[in-house]
């Protein structure tokens, strides 16, 4: 794995409520539907998603408050995922998820560190990975 | 505030542990030492910090797995955490902690965003914010 951080993405309760307060910080989302909002950071991304839906998609219990969170790990390729989590477990993570196609037309699983910190690794053929490792949306 | 994430901060429970995981994935910490490893992960940092601690810097109850995360906003001076806190509650943000020195020899508060994720803004005087506000340890 290449040493970087493709996305947050913090579970939340009320997007209407958490993109006005992220806004209201003086902060412009790069992206905003009625599911999640998008914000570019950088060379990554803060996402603001439905908490339910992370812990659904991420195979994790409904998360607590403040316990919402996940880190994504973008990659270049469905079979790059796969091959990720693999070298994941091999240091000793925990599969929460295979590799799965998503709804949104990609391609991801979950791990998780020690702590059970979770994982994302995504292939999303929409979003371009720089040679840095950065994300543009 | 700029938009943008300097941290994330990991709360491990072993950091031996943990390091040894990340290490595993292929990282090489920029700095370890018994209490914390950073990873340099592009222009920001990924922390592995005890959980313990981490929710006694926050103020926040003992957090559970995986709960034990927070982000930093590192800022250029101790005025301008004391700023940051201020816009931040205008915006609706709780403050967790005001500003206060550290045992590092910097200077930070706390905020929670509306569902309780908790984000540290942060004066460290041994760290350069770039323009863009990227950071290198």
């Amino acid at each position: 794995m290449e040493q970087r951080i493709s996305l947050v993405t913090l579970g939340i309760s009320d997007l209407t409520r958490s993109s006005r307060f992220y806004e209201a910080l003086g902060w412009t989302p790069a992206f905003a539907n009625e599911h999640v909002v998008f914000f570019q950071m950088g060379g990554m991304v803060l996402a603001l998603w439905s908490r339910d839906e992370l812990a659904k998609d991420a195979n994790l219990p409904a998360a607590g408050t403040p316990g919402a969170i996940a880190l994504a790990y973008n990659v270049r390729s469905r079979a790059e995922v796969d091959a990720t989590l693999v070298e994941a477990q091999e240091a000793g993570a925990r599969i929460l998820k295979a590799g799965t196609e998503t709804p949104w037309g990609g391609y991801s699983g979950y791990f998780a560190d020690p702590d059970g910190h979770p994982w994302e690794v995504a292939h999303n053929p929409a979003w371009t990975i720089a040679p840095d490792g950065s994300i543009r949306i």
